[in-house]
């Protein structure tokens, strides 16, 4: 066990991080400085406040922060601009929000003079690397003191004595009994992991979901929304300009509405082991196929394939929580680069947990409607070019084949 | 132009290649031998064996072969192995029924003696690359005559007075007048090209879908279908055994029913253009999302990543028409070999348009629940490891963020 | 045969460019304007002046360009930013110089007002790819005239003959009888092939060479040479700053000298068929070693392995001829950024072939000497840590041998 | 710690392994099997055996073998099949021999039933990450003792007075005073690292390397060896049909006589760090060379270029100890596929320190002299095909250009 005097703490302000708190003052003896972020979960910051100074920490060692528009412009929209998704599904809703909560543990460290941070993310799961990659990579002296992986309150049920032991109230319990599902929200998502989805052959319960109604119960007439585009952005829904952080909460609004962005998976996780998870993405679910779309006609085939073979790698760095290494950030910068010309609009119908892309026009287009016509096109193209194009791509195989014949083979 | 005595014809039996048949008849003064082929395009085969018969084709010449379970076992089933999708969206449904037809055209070639092949694919689109590199591959010296990059009957007004001259029927008229979409259909799917879908800012039409209700008119309740993988391809379908071509037919059934499976997108062309297609995909929608969800239970993380990685590139290839290829049979023998345990059963709900998994078993399961579990563990999984897992990962940030510090820059 | 009034010819004044000089203007009865360029290929330019004067070209269409240092510093240097190698071989000698002529011909074009371009380059080979896609990107109207793909001089006789009867001089003859070896020269390398390399199971002859001494016939001692870098860049040899075409040209001095950059290899060409080639690059040899070795100590780890990820496809696009390709750019974007830190010096040793690096130091060094020690390094690494690193990496595979125990596979 | 019955010790004889064999006993109180490899790395084995008795082992827990051959064939052999070398330079030596020794020690807990294997490698290199990894995916349930995580004895001072204690004796000092070189050595090459190496700026004293002559020192006349290869292996020098094992042994003296196959280099190691290490690896360097000559004539482009794009990869994976991987296993496989018709034979040059290909051929050759000639080649190559090939590939570019002139930008 490391000493340290001041310890900054990710502090949500529930149960996990309350005992934690009390844990970290009872143990290290330290000062705490609490910090909790508005990333748009959709829930009171000002009761954490009240929390902290319950547990004695001072005024000035508590940090409330609204990180909302940095979030959404410097995380969520740059990991869109790769139509990014993990394993062919994840939506990166938990991992992108972790290097900036990183970010922000380490700027307050900075600021208060703390060595050392602390998190509440167990020893079996991602998180836990993603903050402290990020911290180390910012602040390479940096003290992580991780809960989980120090302390005996392994089981749920040795950490609500304790909590009842230090009177910290216990107000999450799942209505159906037993222990809550493990969830993380912000702007991007909503997640669930626990409880029977521990079994990958159980279906999600319908009382699960929070964001966004069952396609069922999504209204009958389909809504068509449209998106503007600025270098691989979206600037405006609906011809109303928005900034970032809006722009998602517009589109979750939207999609949650028609049920769009349930997701229901197993993933692997960075630590080795097969884990199932619940997800709604409803505004992540209508970025990606919209940024698609507008990508489809404004970028060049070949800078469109190096992207997508590009893709699972950048997608795996941020699963693994790999936001603040160099390699992303030479990644980001090719990825940047490419949507200079991602300008225009496309229209997505959304209908009963379904999103579709049905237009799209730019003044940037690549399509070039002259010579794609099946009508007669003027001689924009002739198509007698294709026979060389297609002998010389040939070429290579038809020695091979004769080089075959030739041997008897 | 080249001499050919005898000309093997991909023949569908429709306007254009008979205007083809007829066209190579007066043209090449040459003996045309037809190949049609059932590949599940839910059209009658007999009318083209008449039509071939009417323009003087020997019946010793005419071919006709129902393709659907090759079709399907060594071509569609293969590719989705590999959950294959074209830049992010198509699912390749024309690409993948090319290759065989190139080796039906080459059988049929070698069978009669003849020493060319014709087909009706235009010199714009990727079908003449993929007919040709195929023949080209599997039969070097093969001549390939393709009258659209050869003729005069460049607009379809002069091809609909060609047609009227030699007698030649015309059916195929658009209801709304006008040509008709270019079409193509299979057991994988069926596809829109040109009339007002060439402009990328017009919606398509609801009129044009064939195989799809819309969701909107699609059951009010949803319907879950259980799928069965052995080594990677459907084998079941709700608990009934099927042949590779029935799996899909009765895949598009379910999914034409629930409206899963639209699609409309631009699309990059290897002969350099942007085009925009409408693609109906019901079973193959349903297949690509069923198999992404085995394989979540039954793939090693690394396997499955390097999958993705190699994904878009063998994609690619059979976008291109490089199925003959030997690139592509090298990966075809790593993605076969990694589908040795995908085993067992996924169930898929079909709702209005969507699919989604929501349940997955397999005696060859990787998802260990008790290292998973949120529960006491019982010690199968040491929670302190993580720690040194993440320090390590992280040694070379660190280290470079104190090179950076030390030399203050 | 499209027309044209001006043509911009890629002129050498050797014998088959002067052919075509005089083929343009009798066949298309155009005006022709000549480029040459030095690109430190060794030859006096002023003759080729006197040649085009002989023809009637006006002087003011006649174009000498000293495009040495844009040629070291523009291409050939972002080039080895990236240890390029085509096919673990090639250094791509003759591939990087194209786009620059493609470039200089436009900006000629432009600025005479021409229609058309032409160059010498054979129907067979990759330099008509990479002239005429860089033409075609930088100035996608331009017609390009390529004559070995129009005429009918298709053998060397042809040619000659056809030379002799207008009056061309004919100096270039291998001194042991029939054609020359088709070469190619600029300050990175010189290339042959033909004549009896065309057979890849004959040894080159010693003769052949001729910018670096035989191994045997170098110097008995070795020599040591120390080169800075900057950003990825050599900016001094030996201690003293030089411009980029001099850094270039003083390794080849030094290379040539010591027998170093001589290559004998088979390569794979864009238009589908195998070449024989041979190749000196002294001072590209020298440099592509020293890269890797101020890399070796200044790149973070997983950056390098992103870079050595991408290589071949980028050495492909070069050697394809889409250096002007937004592909290429993209990429150029990613690699430039990677080498911020890529400064230092590595001090390397030729001897008789071969050339060693032997050290290395930076300032930005992240070699870390107290951690990587074997002596006790008072505690900057944990060992210990290792333990928990490489239990989770060893989790999946667990867990996957404990599954296959259980069901007894 | 971990209790053991039963340790299997990879055990060299040496002066480390040694003293982990006392220490073993003593701390774990356990029977120790102890396990020496013939891998060819030149040392007698018999006097491991004398020692192991000394120590008290039981004659039926001392495991002497031979693996040269299967050290080759299974594990050399396989790998360079994909022309692997990690970050541009390193043959991986020691990494390859990693997993054999891996392979043999679970072989041997299981024949002698031991429940834990122990070894020599320290806490901060890779060869601890590659013998676990190895054990835990063949033998999930094994306990891994790694002394150098555990003990105290982390200077060689007090490994040192450890042995004194215990009578082990001390035999390798270095004759210049002070610690040897950390060496290891098998039939693929000799490492060292250490010493004045530890700094990157010094130059390796001429005195440490071992097996090649300096370049200097190697015979003034080069030499001609001729290698014929079956499916990718070598299986003949000379003419000589040898056993794998015999062919590497064989190209070791060549190399090593003529000085090839030296490197002196900076590595990125998996565990975080960067280390420089000095290689000897005369016989691979002559292999990979070699290699390559053969597969440019016998190998399609596109396989090739695959096989490029991937090997890095694989690389990596042999590296960081992933051999018994899935992942290596699926590469293996379409690696070896890709091999079929990898057969001819190939000539190089050994002369002073450098090794050149110099003449090759196949009867399976992809090499087309009709088509490759700069000759009239009769019609074999059609030359306005070019033409078109250039036009379609260059067809994204000059609508992306047109474009960017319409709109102005």
């Amino acid at each position: 066990m490391s000493e340290a005097k001041k310890v900054v703490l990710a502090y949500s302000g529930g149960l996990d991080t309350s005992v934690i708190l009390k844990w970290l003052q009872d143990t290290y003896q330290c000062e705490v400085v609490t910090f909790t972020a508005d990333l748009g979960q959709g829930e009171e910051l000002e009761p954490a406040r009240a929390k902290a100074l319950k547990f004695g920490i001072k005024p000035e060692n508590i940090f409330i922060d609204d990180l909302r528009e940095e979030f959404v412009r410097d995380f969520v929209f740059p990991m869109f601009r790769c139509n990014t998704v993990y394993e062919g599904e994840y939506l990166l809703g938990t991992s992108i929000a972790r290097p900036l909560i990183a970010k922000r543990l380490i700027d307050i460290a900075r600021q208060t003079g703390a060595e050392a941070i602390s998190h509440g993310a167990t020893g079996k799961g991602n998180d836990q690397v993603r903050f402290e990659l990020g911290a180390y990579a910012l602040m390479p002296g940096i003290k992580v003191i991780a809960p989980w992986r120090e302390w005996d309150l392994l089981s749920r049920e040795k950490l609500l004595a304790y909590a009842e032991q230090h009177g910290i109230p216990v107000e999450m319990k799942h209505k159906a009994g037993g222990a809550p599902y493990s969830m993380d929200a912000n702007l991007l998502h909503i997640s669930f992991e626990g409880r029977h989805l521990e079994d990958p052959k159980n279906e999600a319960e319908e009382s699960m979901w929070r964001w966004t109604v069952s396609p069922e119960a999504a209204p009958d007439a389909p809504e068509y929304v449209d998106l503007e585009f600025e270098r691989g952005d979206v600037v405006a829904v609906n011809g109303v300009r928005l900034a970032a952080h809006e722009v998602l909460a517009k589109l979750n609004e939207l999609g949650g509405k028609h049920g769009v962005g349930r997701l229901d998976l197993v993933e692997n996780r960075y630590v080795g082991m097969k884990s199932r998870g619940c997800y709604e993405t409803p505004g992540g679910t209508i970025l990606l196929k919209a940024h698609r779309g507008i990508e489809s006609i404004t970028l060049d085939r070949e800078v469109a394939h190096l992207k997508d073979d590009l893709m699972p790698r950048y997608a795996s760095l941020i699963y693994n929580g790999y936001w603040w290494a160099p390699e992303r950030r030479a990644l980001q910068v090719l990825i940047d680069h490419t949507q200079t010309n991602v300008n225009g609009w496309v229209r997505v119908k959304l209908y009963k947990g379904s999103v579709s892309v049905v237009a799209r026009d730019s003044k940037d287009t690549l399509f070039d409607q002259t010579i794609a016509t099946f009508d007669d096109d003027g001689g924009a193209y002739n198509q007698a070019d294709a026979g060389g194009f297609i002998k010389l791509n040939a070429l290579r195989m038809r020695i091979a084949e004769n080089a075959r014949l030739k041997r008897g083979s």
